[in-house]
């Protein structure tokens, strides 16, 4: 089945993402053309529902100061939204979608109901096609890739993170690079909380009907910013219930079953964890890429005399943490038959 | 009183240091002349007590291959060692020396006993007047400086930290730069172990006449190596024993009194921690030449759900983990007249 | 005597060099009080004269989309600018001044008349004692510094010069992080312009009472922008009449006498030319901040198969190519009796 | 037709690169297994012809320091060499081959005689089937890629290029971060002189039976080292013969037929040259990688006041520049017959 896809927020730096790697897409899926750079400033009223009638359903790259009500009005108007954006992430009846993972919380959005958000009286509601799947944030996601085999063979009980991310996660002017050369900042507006949160609802189990049982062991994130160009690093620390070795660790990360084994997803890595055993790896110039961008690294797992465990781990950002993730939660969606021809087409619409 | 001193490893990253700060330093301690670069293949041989003869004690920047036969070889001869190499650290005898956290330390050198080193049947002793003083490896004197107040004022119970450290910690040639210009290390050879076990010695009791008694605290490190030139950034975090909040946390570090205070030691910097309110500070290229590199920033003092208490820290790693550390090591010695002019001079040394 | 000095733009990236450098300055010129960052937007009226009653002249940092009206007003009320902006430096009657090299040029401003810019019916005039007095762009200064003793001694024909310059002469934000951090960019919007018109006014002959007869031989530049933080870095190729040899050019620019000799000038650096021999050197991270960042060092100057001579040359592009050049402007001045207090004095103004 | 590639120094920097870029190498050459990096001093006995009987030819990433020896070693026992090294460069009667530009130097190993290197008597002639082929320095191959058309175009008659090369040149370790990192480095040993010799021999005409006659116009190279991973950036002004127009040269260039056109060389580029309009343009981080690493970026053609023609020039160091460029010279042999399967096969050598 061939689907024709749009992108909201294509000439930001998360959609160019998008249009890269959709530019090769196995399934056909179409990018559309970026808007030229003059033509950037496009007005919220541009990006409306009515412009891709021809699409089958959008990526959402925007940014999250409007991602909000554009998102919204396009469920509204039945479109399924893929969204990247942090708005409807933790929102109940939205999935915060990693496939390999929680594949099971796609069945959220047929609670999803978007009313009449265009402000034209005519209610939008999940028997209209139009919904919102969200990704997890850039430096989430591959922490939430190392956690899950950890909560499935042990138990999670509280999580460290200090992460060392990549300028790219800034998008386009972002850090200026007087901040950037010879440098490291101490600080990420939002972050924290983000990585905070987010793992509570991946790693839940959602109940029939109802809503996610989100965990709640604690988790201390310290966002720092480093001269990297794609991928964040991470030395992550764990207390975990049965109090593994560090080899029985490696073993539950290496021998995790991903949910879309055998599911033949486009997108998804042949190998979803890479375990080192150097002691030097892994590093994001030379590992961010592994699988296309969308396998997560692990190294030097040891002992940690204060949290039991401790390792390196590493993700890249704008592919498994951005636009990747997103197309993987499509390719999961279609898979499904979550997502279909819409009956009207038009034109192509790209935002 | 003016002292002669010489620099072992001289030729070095730390020992240019030594000769750097040393240059202007007003107690007019000579530092003799670098060696040029051809003669930088000297040989243990030349690196001996009786090229020193003129100097009344020598500052180590030398490699730890070598610096613990020579040191050795010095402190028996009866020349007083001021070392920042790592070999005698944890030696029982000898002081691991923070002049505004631990100055008592210093009466171990009373007890060293050097023996006969030089193999020549003449055996020094501490009468000789020869002794071994360290100071912290780089990134633990950022850290303890830190965890000095919190001892004192709440009781430290367990720490993590995570380190991004400065190119120049490695020494020149040191990190290749394919390794370092966009990208991140996840290990630094043997420098979380230093991290986990040198706090407690510094922050340890001494007896009367006995041993330094070690704190016992688990500190957990992963020590990682990061595109900066100078300065070694941390995440730290503390588990406190009276649980005290962020504001108290600052408080204590703010009002902390160096036991150097009063002593008029020339390279003790006016200010010994500048705590930031500034979420986006300390950075290192804005920071760590505060008080000239001896100056410990921190910042982002708030709570840890895991921990209790986290922040951001920052310290000069060739300043104040190196040369600069040792110099104030120094001053401390000759202000309690443990540095004393030597009977016999000849020439002053430089290996 | 001591005046007193306003900065116009002292919030700017020049404005703070500019605070930096007269913080302790010798001569104890005032630079008043940075603007906390929140009230950056200031509009044009309140950079305006009244707020700098009290200054007897003004600094300006100013951008140059402001710098022409702004600085037309302050001369015209009888203030004079020392100014960074490029908007005054090339017409007829202001200085574009580099104190060692043509320092009679100064004499332009007795002919300056900036008639009544302040449109309030009050004409300045040069009587009112309001000026404005130029330094030269950060990439042109330090090649002229070496055009000097070159014209002086061999004779110019023609210059090719490719640039590697600092990411800080693009101002802050300035040049985005993702552009910077492993790559190079070879345009700097408008650079290449002022390297090839500047150096024919500064190297120019002034006859009495008339205009600079500018030089005329080529100047073609190649603007590029590397990662390094201060510092720009040149590779120069000349063409001069009398044919000399490396040695010679060596000899020439070591034995260059500036017009400041003697003269007493705070900001004038003892070495003037610091010419390497060593091939590696002149490198920006090492070398710019030679002579407090106001020496311009050059090396490899050697045989050139197409032009006769190369070389490279770096030079501070914040400090002598900007707020230091300044300085060294007003202290000229100052000696040569053309920057005196003014009677009415009010409040430090800085905006 | 399926050869059997070895590759001499496969450890190396170069090595690795030949290894990445035939391991998907269409023609199925073999490219063995890159030694464990605990080998990596072998002796120079280990890498002896001996052990590459199996190998149809090497191609040789050797350092110079060894690659005169062992190369002619090959050569003389009967093993066709495709060299990245610059030994035989220079050398009458071997090839220095871009193969879009100057094929037909190939014929000139016909005139090849390498020989009894071994030692054992038993000299290796023309007959054997042994000989050496080169690619040019890093820099020289995207300069003469620009040289040829407009040599043909306009005749040349004067070049002046400043370089902006990347840390990768330099091999591993290579250039230490502490000079690299917010840093540029004026020298680079060696790389001028082949940039002023190299492109007069590409360049040159190749009569029946005789020698290259080389060009004679002066190329002026001042080579730099910036903060570049891959790429090398090139300031460029020329004099050409008949004085084209900005637009004249760009036609030039993006008319310029590769002599590969129709040969179907697996590593010859879609695109031979890019030529922007963009000032902004090429840049290393953005531009190097096009064509797979072997197309050519020019941009910011336009008129130079000096030389007639200035314009900014980027290739790709160790593809283009290095094992790509051998590769591609390889594919030209195959497809000419002058690299056959030999008869005697045991193993596939590495060294």
């Amino acid at each position: 089945m061939n689907l024709k896809a749009g992108i909201l927020g294509a000439t930001g730096a998360v959609g160019q993402t998008f249009i890269r790697l959709l530019d090769e897409h196995p399934c056909g899926w179409l990018a559309g053309t970026p808007m030229p750079e003059g033509v950037a400033g496009l007005t919220v009223q541009e990006c409306a529902p009515d412009a891709f009638d021809g699409c089958d359903f959008v990526f959402s790259g925007l940014d999250s100061t409007v991602a909000g009500q554009i998102e919204r009005a396009f469920a509204a108007a039945g479109v399924p939204v893929i969204s990247n954006a942090k708005n409807y992430r933790m929102q109940g009846d939205v999935p915060l979608l990693v496939p390999e993972i929680n594949p099971g919380h796609a069945a959220l959005i047929e609670r999803q109901s978007w009313g009449d958000a265009g402000g034209d009286g005519a209610a939008g509601t999940a028997g209209d096609g139009g919904f919102v799947v969200t990704n997890p944030n850039c430096s989430t996601v591959g922490l939430v890739c190392a956690l899950a085999p950890l909560q499935e063979a042990f138990g999670v009980e509280a999580v460290q993170v200090v992460t060392m991310q990549a300028l790219s996660g800034a998008g386009y002017p972002g850090v200026p690079s007087l901040d950037a050369v010879g440098n490291a900042l101490p600080y990420i507006g939002g972050e924290e909380g983000k990585m905070a949160s987010e793992p509570h609802k991946i790693l839940g189990t959602l109940a029939d009907g109802g809503d996610v049982q989100h965990m709640n062991f604690p988790v201390s994130a310290q966002c720092n910013r480093v001269a990297v160009i794609d991928g964040h690093l991470e030395a992550v620390s764990v207390r975990l219930t049965s109090e593994p070795s560090p080899a029985e660790v490696k073993e539950a990360l290496r021998s995790f079953t991903p949910a879309t084994d055998g599911m033949d997803l486009p997108s998804a890595p042949e190998q979803f964890m890479r375990v080192f055993e150097e002691e030097r790896f892994p590093q994001p110039r030379r590992h961010a890429g592994l699988g296309g961008g969308m396998t997560t690294s692990v190294g030097r797992v040891r002992s940690c005399p204060v949290m039991g465990i401790k390792m390196a781990l590493l993700s890249h950002n704008t592919v498994r943490g951005a636009a990747g993730g997103a197309i993987l939660n499509a390719e999961l969606l279609a898979k499904e038959g979550r997502l279909e021809p819409r009956a009207s087409r038009r034109d192509v619409g790209v935002s």
